[in-house]
């Protein structure tokens, strides 16, 4: 891989250098990385990227082309320089799982590190976490309105650049796409892959038929036609069963037919007749056009018969809301004695104030139902609640309400991914990361999971911490 | 770089071996890319990614690693896996340059290679102009409403991972920015770099005046104090102000402050008081905050005092409409005989059918004005028309409006870049690319360049072209 030391933001190396002047460099930092508000008016997220932030964190070091550059760029000390010649990340850091079944207002990550490397790192950890986790979220959207319909990514040529196409592949596979069209992509993470042909694969032959016999020929195992080069239902799926019929007296099966544009409700309810009146029950019949969660779950309303679902534009530029607000804020950063002390963001918009301490995040899962009941942020310093036999949950943006929980079992979501620098453990495959998060779909309940106004699943904060919160903002506030 | 060669849909390399088992893969094919309709309602696009694509081109050949997996993944004969080992490619690339001002409807590369080559390229292509082009005519529409303000893109974490932030960098800087915050794109491609701190900074310290004293006692050539850590007006900017008067007593100045919340407008007239009354009348106001053509459009027109926008999230994920629909359609293909043949895709949708044969475009500019009139497309076997002396502009939506045009020049906007997959001339810098953006944006009147409800200008068909198609139509078209 290519350094990416450079792909941060100048601000992160000017930050450096001033902490380095001011020796507070190595002093430690802790930062927590969480959204405000969920995507897509969505009840959760599927946070995504953390293989790929590992990766960039072990890789992190700068080559000679980066210092040269900015000893040229800036008039920064040689000394300054030096030291980032030599920096490698060696702090820790905290994650969720990939694949997990996450809220806002509640850390994702925890990054506890020499306040130097704390900041370089931000900028690339967002862009890949961001990005990521914002597929995830809007592919387990298209998997809930998909229902066990197969789904096929098919975004690369309108993918914002080629790591959008691959890493928004991945992300994609993760919440519970079936296979890609992208090779790379497959080829990187072991996805299953998927492809038909282009129109102008007809329009290179003198007639559709002859077109899709010798597509058939070449990939007789495999062969899905495309029908509308030139008219859908008067010679597109007549050739396909033809071809079918060719097929079979060779002892194949044509697999699918694909529709790509015109109605695909009334188009596939035809196909499916004209497919089974001429015997072929089993092709299935794949559609793609501009898809996404809400023309599935219309065109499913309307009784199209799609078997598998072609997806692309609107799920790899995560149309509706291209990019997710993941922040990267301060939590606590180490005083000169040693002692780490709380940090605070303060906004006139109260959704922007920051919680501030060490946190960690459990989730909290009735032992009645086995469904999650709601997530509780709490201090670090307050211990494992894993054996807690009791919980107030408290809501602090309606502080007068609370309840008290009893027979749950609290899972902490935060486990330690990275410490002094080295990897804790072997992370799991893209395979397991996708079981894992069918697994933890499969404990909330499903007024929170639809698509269209969702049930509020609530985030609590311990007392001690929403205590510790009032007490900086009171410090940090400017009277009125 | 990476070997690219399997970013492609794997349609590309089923329709490959299915041309190679046929030995209709060396046979020429001639492919447009253009898209069918303005990204944002906008009235022109900027072209982008051509240098991204000639590179991918040059390097464009299988690793042994890519040769193992497809291997490994399909049944393919391995003389066919030989011909992918030894592919390079060896054809034609036309293309409009980087910076141009282009319109829908009108070729603005075409692709004349053999077929097995032409069908692997298309994912790429796509992939790299789609979005480097969204973003440049994102850009200029920003450029648009900024006036001669300083634009500055600051778009890295939250853009579609990390490629996007490079390349979406460059087609910004392209269109008009003026800096960016990503230091790998300003390395890798000499664009200016620009940054200030994060609230983080202020927060690591006891103090907001002790954090700004300390950031400008470290860069005191190019301080620029983000004043919004705790409040704006009461701490930020009295603090920014004390700064600025202690870096004067060493002979400095402070550069800017930056807004990052709240009313924009409000807070820089306030602000920009504060600084005049206290002789900082040098001082910049930056500001950033989701913002994107409109909100700098609405801020200005409330009387904002801001020098310096800093643009992110919107502009790198091309808010509004993050994906640009460019296709890749077969406009010829190479006969048995050796001929070629025009090759036409129908569609129930007018707009989809595409433009048959191997064609030119020109930019049609008025002698008078030296303004452009309209951009019209031709046969390449029509000739050159550089040397015409009248033109009917002939309007396909409109068949019955024609009109003659004489004293103006025929500017051809497509140059051969690529002949037999050898570059014929070396591309111009970023830097000239800018400038030539510039140069061409000045031959159109302003009313075609507004962000809202530009007048259309006019993409014509020639005669010959015209009846071409519509006879392809009929060949192809099913009665109704």
């Amino acid at each position: 891989m290519d350094s990416l030391a450079l792909h941060t933001d100048k601000y992160e190396i000017n930050m450096m250098y001033a902490h380095w002047l001011n020796r507070t460099h190595q002093r430690k930092a802790v930062f927590d990385v969480y959204i405000r508000k969920l995507p897509f008016d969505n009840g959760y997220a599927v946070f995504a990227g953390l293989k790929r932030i590992v990766d960039y964190l072990q890789q992190l070091s700068f080559s000679d082309e980066e210092i040269a550059y900015l000893a040229a760029e800036e008039h920064y000390d040689p000394a300054f320089l030096d030291y980032l010649r030599q920096l490698r990340f060696t702090g820790d850091l905290w994650s969720v799982k990939e694949g997990e079944i996450v809220f806002a207002g509640e850390p994702w990550m925890r990054i506890e590190a020499p306040a130097g490397e704390a900041h370089l790192i931000e900028t690339a950890l967002l862009n890949m976490m961001n990005y990521q986790t914002l597929v995830a979220t809007k592919a387990a959207r298209i998997r809930q309105a998909a229902g066990n319909d197969t789904l096929l990514e098919f975004g690369s040529r309108r993918a914002q650049e080629v790591d959008a196409a691959i890493w928004g592949t991945r992300a994609a596979y993760l919440a519970g796409f079936d296979a890609t069209s992208n090779l790379k992509a497959a080829m990187m993470f072991g996805i299953p892959s998927a492809g038909t042909h282009a129109h102008a694969w007809v329009q290179m032959h003198d007639s559709e038929l002859d077109a899709f016999q010798r597509f058939a020929a070449a990939l007789p195992e495999q062969t899905t036609l495309l029908v509308d080069t030139y008219d859908t239902l008067r010679s597109g799926i007549p050739n396909a069963i033809e071809t079918a019929k060719r097929l079979a007296e060779r002892g194949k099966r044509l697999k699918a037919i694909r529709l790509d544009s015109g109605d695909l409700a009334y188009l596939s309810i035809r196909a499916r007749e004209m497919l089974d009146a001429a015997g072929l029950t089993d092709v299935k019949i794949a559609a793609s056009s501009d898809l996404d969660e809400l023309t599935i779950i219309h065109l499913k309303t309307q009784g199209a018969r799609i078997d598998q679902w072609g997806v692309g534009t609107r799920l790899i530029t995560c149309e509706g809301q291209p990019s997710l607000g993941g922040v990267y804020k301060l939590a606590a950063r180490e005083r000169e004695d040693g002692e780490l002390e709380p940090a605070l963001k303060i906004s006139s918009n109260p959704a922007k104030i920051s919680t501030p301490g060490v946190k960690n995040v459990y989730r909290i899962i009735s032992e009645d139902t086995g469904k999650a009941i709601a997530d509780y942020v709490c201090l670090a310093e307050e211990g494992d609640l894993s054996e807690a036999q009791e919980l107030k949950l408290f809501n602090p943006e309606h502080p007068y309400l609370s309840r008290k929980v009893r027979r749950f079992r609290a899972v902490p979501l935060l486990t330690k991914v990275i410490e002094q620098g080295r990897l804790t453990c072997e992370l799991p495959s893209l395979a397991e990361s996708r079981a894992y998060h069918l697994e933890r779909k499969g404990e909330f309940w499903p007024e929170y999971m639809r698509t269209l106004n969702p049930e509020v699943y609530h985030v609590h904060l311990s007392e001690r911490l929403w205590n510790l919160k009032r007490s900086l903002i009171e410090r940090y506030s400017f009277g009125n």
